[in-house]
């Protein structure tokens, strides 16, 4: 049986690995042509900074396990241990790559690459050992939070741990960063470059979401056909809303089921399928409204990572609370004030933590590129090469 | 073990909606550029239009269970209907993308959606119910079929149920629509847009087709090593022809890999890997025969869907009642007169249904964009937007 | 179990048979936009072909195992012999897709598909029945290594096995065939005609690779999560040296991540993963420097296959031998002398193998297109049809 485990989880952590060539792609056709090939770049190398500071620092932290100085764990129950820190670290290595969407065109790829390393190395890890962790503080059973408010917090596959903790950490990168030259008056180019790259990536995100949800169940006789569907429906209520009250638009639409996915991830276990589809709806109904907000209140998110992984993160852990009850055909009762009062928690933890950590890099190395490498692009500026080199040589 | 089949259903499903990638990309490869962004957008909506549906009206039709109303079923072995509903999903909604390939470029976006929802409310259910579920007409021990021609029909993986159906309906669909302005006289430009879409959208296909085959057993200790190498083989054979016999034409090799495993799909568990290969080989030039013939009977079926998944899948359900027996090296003996007689029986039903169903669309709401709409694009008719927007602003 | 199995098997094989649109999409985003297409129809039709001469020659030259003439393979054990056999297809087919990324742009295409029938039907297996397959030479238990070096030759997935025999027999290729036209000495435009192709086969590529190297436990119970996490530490070792010593460059960044991996192919299963880490990074090294020193030696190996599959390859069959012992933090002790002989002679056994072959080839047939084909390029000059037909009509 721990064989069928480890296979269990290394397809889950597989189809995660394959999500951030989806992050890649996401950003790569949603920005300017001129900053395409930073995109795939910093998504791999993030990662790769994220794989050894979570492998070193932050596993430890969340779990208490330290992989590399325990030998017989390389083999024990056929190295099961070794699969759940790769799958868990595809959850960590999704902060940076949630980040990088919302400050892309203006961020020095070093310095984000160093606010990897904290991020993958502590300020993740610091909140996620509160929920699913080591720390009995929110999520487990006898944790603090149950004692309060009757029942733990419930954050299934990361609704909140995850996509709320990025999305708000990048509202606090992307306010300190402030907006790319020109972006708010005069004209500025805010199309995105590439259709099909836009899909592409969203589809290889959406296919690795079932990896992502499913195998959070973390043991194989966990599993759920319950979590399996209401993806499904999740996904289904996002793109649903958000082609229809974006009449038709494809950034939307495809945003819009990634929008439902992020808001599923919580309650995913609990809740009724028709509750899943309602959840997703409104969770692509958010997205077109915040994503619009941010243009009139001057937020340049270019990706708008805030309204999507942010606000979504916040509004699924919420949701889990409303429609995570029996009453309404799911199949336990969670508390709504354990929900509310965990999700409002991360959303604080996660602007503030990321205020200090992008402040304290900006003081220390610069964050910003100058308006001269902003008007070239990232793409010439950090890697000497566009998109299509043969043809612009 | 009910863990194991829910892991294995669950990977067929993902891998099937996988697969919607690849129909998007194959489209979109293969379309006109200004058609692009409306192949996208087609796809994911008629997904999700597919599974509103089908979880409402289409499975109850076709196996009796309705999953929403029975609360036990969502934990019920770990939830494993839940998951074949996803699963037998992924068929249905093969439907529409089908079709989708066939009439692009003059068909108007929300009342294809709206055939969307008859095919996998109604038209597909009631066919898939004789075959595969409840009613024992064609392919169960049992059946009407058995009775008659001494073996159910047999459709292991769909050739019949969903392919020839979503093909011969694609027909229909296209002759009441017309040719896209100009296509026949005159000067047209039929080109494909973008050669590395169309293949990318044919890998899709191809490794998602391994799900579609592979996990039709519904349950692990039914998993068959035949089914997997003779997928392979029909691709191989379907991929050696389309090349061979189209002189290196690149669409034709990637369409000849379709075409193989569309024909192998009802036989996959029976014959052998030679006849595997040859009726894949068959399959290849099957495609490229009537491909032309189209363009010489001035059906504008731009993708080839009606060769593609109309001729080829009544050929795979033929196929499997010649090569299905033991004398010509299968693994047991299916009947040929079972097999002709339910081949064809879909394609009569397919095609009136499909008539039907667009005509009295085409009378309530219309089918047919403008010509000038038509000229513009769907793109910028339906999307506002083109492939690729900063550059063409 | 066999039921297992046979599912662990096949996802093992269908990521490999991904990974071969990835080798697609790395050629035709590294070559020259007139050189695409040609790509993508030698990639998979190459792979038909080494399917059909594995199948019937070269499978039985390594296992012993005829497929074809014994039916009772087709149901014992759920078929199991046939997906191993899907599975191993998977290596042999890497042999072509390998030399396809050296020989790019100046071979014809017929030849290099004859050439497959020979690497897949003899060269290959001859050389893997000598490490996995029948004959007791280097890598079973008992075989003629292990009783003069203590140990048999390890290659747990192929670094040796696989990579450098493509590799090296790549170079041979490319000696025989010359340097493209102008590519040394006057202008030329070697730039890489589209980065998101790059990468994006970049991501197939190492995404499937975890089908190859996990996968290669060959049942489910032999699973190991070291072998996993080593896979993962070696990308991201060859990712952070390929960026680094690259300074930021996207194509030795996401080929770095590849060197990783095929570096660790062979000790996967015994190293530390800090070794892991190590050897990956190494390899993104190896890669830079030999890339560019086949420039210096006028070696126009276009991709740098021979680098990286080649180089990488013995230095991960050597790496093994470093690595791979107790003192090092390894599970158990390999033989330096073993792995060093076994790497050297799969070396020198490639490199004849692939001289002699494409000499032959030459001499029969010519493997040289002409230079007004070179000039127009391979995807005009075999398949009438560049990327964009559309727009170039």
């Amino acid at each position: 049986m721990s064989s069928i485990n480890v296979l269990f989880l290394m397809l889950g952590a597989v189809m995660i690995l394959a999500m951030h060539a989806g992050f890649a792609f996401l950003e790569a056709g949603s920005v300017s042509r001129k900053n395409q090939v930073n995109a795939f770049n910093k998504i791999i190398f993030d990662w790769s900074v994220t794989t050894v500071a979570y492998f070193i620092i932050g596993f430890p932290i969340s779990y208490g396990i330290v992989l590399y100085t325990n030998n017989s764990l390389f083999t024990q129950q056929n190295g099961i241990e070794l699969v759940r820190f790769f799958f868990l670290l595809g959850f960590a290595a999704c902060i940076p790559a949630i980040i990088s969407g919302g400050v892309v065109g203006r961020m020095k790829f070093f310095t984000q690459s160093l606010a990897a390393v904290f991020l993958g190395g502590v300020i993740y890890p610091l909140f996620e050992s509160l929920v699913w962790g080591q720390n009995s503080f929110m999520g487990q059973k006898g944790s603090f939070f149950e004692k309060i408010f009757g029942a733990p917090f419930h954050d299934f596959a990361g609704s909140v741990v995850v996509h709320s903790l990025g999305g708000w950490i990048a509202l606090a990168a992307i306010i300190i960063l402030g907006p790319r030259k020109g972006r708010f008056g005069g004209r500025f180019n805010t199309r995105p470059s590439n259709i099909p790259f836009l899909t592409l990536g969203s589809w290889i995100l959406i296919v690795g979401w079932f990896g992502f949800n499913v195998m959070s169940a973390q043991n194989v006789n966990a599993i759920s056909g319950l979590v399996v569907l209401n993806s499904l429906m999740a996904m289904v209520g996002g793109t649903m809303s958000g082609l229809i009250f974006s009449k038709n638009d494809v950034g939307f639409t495809h945003n819009g089921a990634l929008a439902g996915l992020i808001a599923i991830c919580a309650g995913s276990d609990v809740v009724h399928p028709f509750a899943a589809l309602f959840i997703g709806a409104i969770a692509g109904l958010i997205f077109i409204i915040f994503f619009e907000l941010e243009t009139k209140w001057k937020i340049d998110d270019v990706l708008g990572v805030w309204p999507l992984h942010g606000i979504n993160g916040t509004w699924g852990g919420i949701a889990a609370g409303i429609f995570g009850r029996k009453a309404l055909g799911g199949v336990y009762d969670l508390s709504f004030m354990s929900q509310l009062t965990g999700s409002l928690l991360a959303l604080v933890y996660a602007f503030a933590a990321g205020f200090v950590l992008y402040k304290v890099i900006d003081a220390v190395a610069g964050i910003r590129i100058s308006e001269q490498e902003e008007l070239v692009g990232t793409d010439l500026t950090f890697h000497r090469i566009d998109a299509n080199p043969e043809q612009t040589l």
